[in-house]
């Protein structure tokens, strides 16, 4: 069932909020053995919460539009009374939270009932969704394959439908990189459009967080129940553009301008990442090719921040307890330590000049079509792969296509194309603040049957 | 006379405009082989505007309150068919300036007459008004000494008397310290407040410019002329506090709360220093000392700012042109290109940290006064000082009391306290946009005879 089912279900008396709940709880119980993508299940506080929304039901209350609904957050979002691990070992000694994150509270507001936390990449820094702590959280259409970082555990509980709905969080891609290979709508919005107040943060000028779903509508739901500004974020301020986009979703887009991303964006791929955007191209009509000038360098440039600033985040963490993170997230960590300011400066100099272009293009252009990934879910543990004949790293270059928008902001709707054997997603970019439009792109694009999450056959 | 005296004197028809500006070039003749202050003299041009200035007053029309009144420039400000050298070798190979800087139009509105451009520390990155390239601009009282830099030829050349206004810049103290050593007044306006555009950068987070003076009046019309918003300055767009300052001078300060900077102000100081702070206090009644907390980590965080994003500035010259610099500036910029990013993003953190510590101070206290230098003008070429017994290096330690003001923006006026044989500056320093009380407090002083700018009688 989709969390639209399930609220309407709820709220119209023919499924408890409980049923509801313990559905989940069940389903987490029988696969997550395998998925291995919560860390913490709340099952008290979810019966607890489902009482009471049944309750208020009983009593002919008013409920909101995600009554009933589970789902879970990335564990980098404070919950009440747990840990906010965010991946880490080291995060595990910090005191309990005492109050949830803003999210999770919108999200309950609109009845939404949490069930837990889940797995993660270390410190979000991570394309892979493998975690040396708490194992590696598994693709639920392969669970040889990666869910996808940093979101990984996200990804795979929606992808193998544990919980219609998930928060992640996305600095680079990563809630676009699960979303693809978990085969699951995501949404990364505009920076600075949903808070990330008491949430473990990365890097502050690119952090976003953002909703997973099974369907278009779901993740409407979940973004209109999160959106609008909070005295807790200094960055989420906005009221630009500030509506409920579910009832603008089946809009006609036939009026939109949608061009796919050139140069870069065409280039460092898979067959199957190729065809997945010729797809969605098609299906749109979308023939005009814009080139989004200097693209790999947008992406050097998002590199050089998220490291350093990393590194500025964690640096009394590296002086203390270098053993007690993952290897391999604290030697990129340490690298950042030592990458000379100058640098960033020019990154962040760089920045301003890309943004500029990207608004110039988006004077023309509603929509960009972009990869989501350049290929499908890699083995567990695979450590390189061939782009273009030139053999490279997995993990550093999962995000080639992703780094580039996030750098400057832009919202982007991560849409699944279900090949076979495994699916890839395709990002609906664009211009900041218009979610709505991406929201439509995605649920045209899902009523013709070309994007779609498939079921976890498999599980 | 001052600016004020010809500006009433050209106005009245009791002296030409003409007059006035030919007064100044033999001035600069006469005194300027000894000075180096100036690195341009543009007789042609003074000339030339002044004698429209005086056919204004011939047709009757309204002269502006600079009316006839010469002025100079660092030579980092863009003048209109000069190369904007910023004291530099390398940048004589620039195309010659189209357009002046902003505050030169504004003053020039004002009826203010440009004689020339000043010599200055290379790129700005310089406490002693020494240039290998120009040779040093020389202290007017005492010709042995250092002007202070980096607006050494503007202290020079008000210091001198020869020209009574002349327009600096200030990053870590270039108008605050050259007019300690030169016995004149400064004021560096708070952060944004008056327009950058078109001068040479340095360190766009920490970049004022601002007037130096012979007395409060002469600096108060000179700010009053160049105050307001600038389109071409993304800094420059506030309207608080944006008022004229001069009919404001003559109000009473008893109202005011003036407390004594101690901690880090208190200490660092030759006898002349604390002498200087001690008179000021005493005329103004203050004698409470109000802490400044973590202000020498403030002056840390400034250098590490400034040398990295310095850094970032000139790295294409560096890399292209490293035997053109000053090798001593040359060499702080190579070891500013080599500090670790992450330093730089926690000196921001504690930029903000330390902005607000400084706010709830000023809900206390509405004056702040402070040495503008440890000591009166060094010899030039001085390596060494010892300062509270430890021989410490002179150039990069003249800032220390400076710097940690200028990090978070905060308006100064620069008064001098004419010591003999040579004087010495204290800062007034006030709340941002709270420059009339500055200028108030440094009037009130000049009043009571306890701030005075010195003439120049060894010229």
């Amino acid at each position: 069932m989709t969390a639209a089912d399930i609220a309407k279900a709820v709220a119209g008396g023919r499924l408890s909020a409980l049923d509801a709940t313990e559905a989940a709880l069940a389903r987490i119980k029988q696969h997550d053995t395998t998925l291995n993508s919560f860390t913490d299940v709340t099952s008290d506080r979810a019966r607890a919460r489902a009482r009471a929304i049944d309750a208020d039901i009983a009593a002919g209350k008013t409920v909101g539009p995600l009554a009933g609904v589970p789902f879970a957050v990335k564990n980098l979002f404070d919950v009440a009374g747990l840990t906010t691990r965010a991946g880490s070992k080291i995060n595990r000694d910090l005191a309990r939270a005492k109050r949830d994150a803003t999210l999770i509270e919108r999200m309950e507001a609109a009845g939404a009932v949490l069930v837990g936390a889940l797995n993660m990449g270390e410190y979000a820094y991570d394309f892979t969704g493998e975690n040396v702590h708490d194992g590696p959280s598994r693709n639920p259409h392969d669970t040889t394959r990666m869910s996808g970082g940093s979101s990984g555990g996200s990804g795979s509980a929606v992808g193998g439908a544990l919980v219609p709905i998930a928060l992640g969080s996305d600095t680079n891609g990563s809630i676009r990189v699960p979303s693809s290979f978990c085969g699951i709508f995501g949404l990364k919005p505009t920076y600075g459009r949903l808070s990330r107040a008491r949430s473990f943060p990365f890097v502050a000028s690119l952090d976003h967080l953002g909703p997973l779903a099974r369907s278009v509508t779901d993740l409407a739901l979940a973004y209109d129940a999160m959106q609008g500004p909070d005295a807790d974020d200094a960055a989420c301020t906005t009221t630009r553009g500030l509506e409920p986009t579910v009832p603008l979703l089946a809009n006609p887009v036939s009026d939109l301008r949608i061009a796919i991303a050139g140069g870069h964006f065409q280039s460092n791929l898979f067959p199957e990442a190729v065809e997945a955007v010729g797809r969605v191209a098609k299906a749109l009509g979308a023939t005009q090719v814009v080139d989004i000038p200097e693209a790999a360098r947008a992406r050097a440039a998002a590199y050089v921040i998220t490291t350093t600033e990393g590194a500025s985040l964690h640096l009394d963490r590296l002086r203390k307890r270098p053993n007690d993170f993952d290897p391999a997230v604290r030697d990129r960590l340490i690298a950042g330590a030592m990458v000379p300011a100058p640098l960033v400066d020019r990154a962040q100099k760089f920045r301003r000049w890309y943004r500029a272009q990207l608004a110039e293009v988006f004077k023309s252009v509603d929509v960009l079509l972009a990869p989501a990934t350049p290929c499908t879910a890699p083995k567990l543990g695979q450590v390189t792969f061939k782009l273009d004949g030139v053999e490279l790293p997995v993990r550093a270059n999962i995000g080639i296509h992703t780094q580039p928008i996030s750098f400057i902001g832009l919202p982007v709707v991560a849409v699944p194309v279900p090949l076979e054997p495994l699916p890839i997603g395709v990002q609906i970019i664009t211009a900041p603040w218009r979610e709505d439009i991406a929201l439509r792109v995605a649920y045209a694009l899902e009523r013709m049957g070309v994007v779609a999450a498939p079921s976890p056959k498999r599980l």
